[in-house]
């Protein structure tokens, strides 16, 4: 599928995602093998600290995984989820997060993908990862 | 601490938590080393399919293994999920999930849980484990 | 496949293993979704503290869910594993090693396994838990 | 600790591993936040099908990790891996394979690192990662 396709395609998964505006993120990358997820900081995504909850961080970034891995699935196939692990390097303290999910390997019938959290704070001072994920996502082909 | 003090900070703690609001989560069993979050099905969870998004079921699993770690702290710690794998089993449909985290050893510094997820249909069917989590969380401690 | 006939495939194959010989494991039990692989104390299988290095603990809960999970794959699948993660919960002190692994949910192309291996000491004391392994088999079918 | 004497105290650590002695690695590359360690290949080493066993591939990539780690931790502190994830991409089919260990980030008590392993052929051919890890590996630290 031609890449302006494969954004279309994505974007538009990306709206039907309950989730993704319930959280306030945003689409803001898809090239081959690669996907970006922002979002804003909200008291509403908190963890008891304050902090943004893990579970939001998470979210983002399995969706950036599983898109980046769509970019790269072969023709007709939709894909999903099979497993993922991830580490929490520090707080998600910030006013912005973003996900970026990478394609490391696509197989036939399993994609594995890397991707990492950055946060933004306002001050323009460097952003801090606050967090890698390495997922595994399968392809689902058509009924033949 | 006795177990009341602890249902009592922990209730305290999962109101704090902005994301477990906004979710429609809720809070339902607090015991030594078991903790279960509830959550009804609701559109503003979904992923693209309509089924519940794995970043939502990861969000509640997430949090029923740290607060099951954190009936096992030692007395002033905090607790923070350092990481967690979770593998999806099928899609988490159904009109409720019940996540379920267990302690499976309390060390020192460290404390590991598995978990998982139940989906509930509404017409009386078993169950269905949707999801399972093997989870690290760390022990904060009070500075000296 | 009839249990004897599986029972019979998983021992053969696990004699073509070099590496379970080069680290002296034993298969010690195959039944259906559930097997056990043994492994003797040995010095040759050290970490630099004279425990048991996480790599043999790693290697042999690896084959046990693998096998595990070829006793659910379908007819004429070979099985291979995709991932697995393992949380290593204190030193593997001990003079004996069991691993266990058991299919938790069997799927058209992936298994998932949890395991464990329990260390026993020569004084008659209850085993201990030393490592927790979630992982994912894929199966291979034919070609058609 | 100044590189040289770390570079020798983790070659001093490298030699009492006495699976790496079995499974016949070799420590190549010691530098600040990143280790190599080298397997060639032997039919001792092998699964069912004559590749690498998962299982010798995990346990150097382990190792490699760990030193990593150890490169990085405080003055005085012994390290000792909490968990791991790996992603097996493909057969590990080679004449030598190559695990390299990172350090991605490094907090008081824990340390996340990520890893490959390379297999390289005979021919001359481009090294193809065979698998990615991503661990959590923890600082001992002496009794005060």
């Amino acid at each position: 599928m031609p890449m302006t396709d494969l954004q279309e395609r994505i974007a538009t998964s990306f709206q039907a995602q309950g989730l993704m505006t319930t959280l306030g993120a945003e689409l803001v990358r898809v090239a081959e093998g690669e996907v970006h997820i922002a979002l804003p900081f909200s008291e509403r995504l908190s963890q008891q600290h304050g902090f943004v909850h893990a579970g939001a961080i998470t979210s983002i970034l399995d969706s950036a995984c599983g898109y980046a891995a769509l970019t790269k699935a072969p023709p007709g196939c939709e894909v999903v989820t099979a497993e993922f692990k991830i580490n929490l390097l520090r707080p998600a303290l910030g006013d912005r997060f973003l996900a970026i999910g990478k394609v490391q390997n696509a197989g036939w019938s399993l994609t594995v993908c890397t991707g990492e959290v950055q946060a933004f704070s306002g001050d323009g001072s460097a952003p801090k990862v606050v967090a890698l994920m390495q997922a595994t996502i399968a392809n689902l082909r058509p009924p033949a």
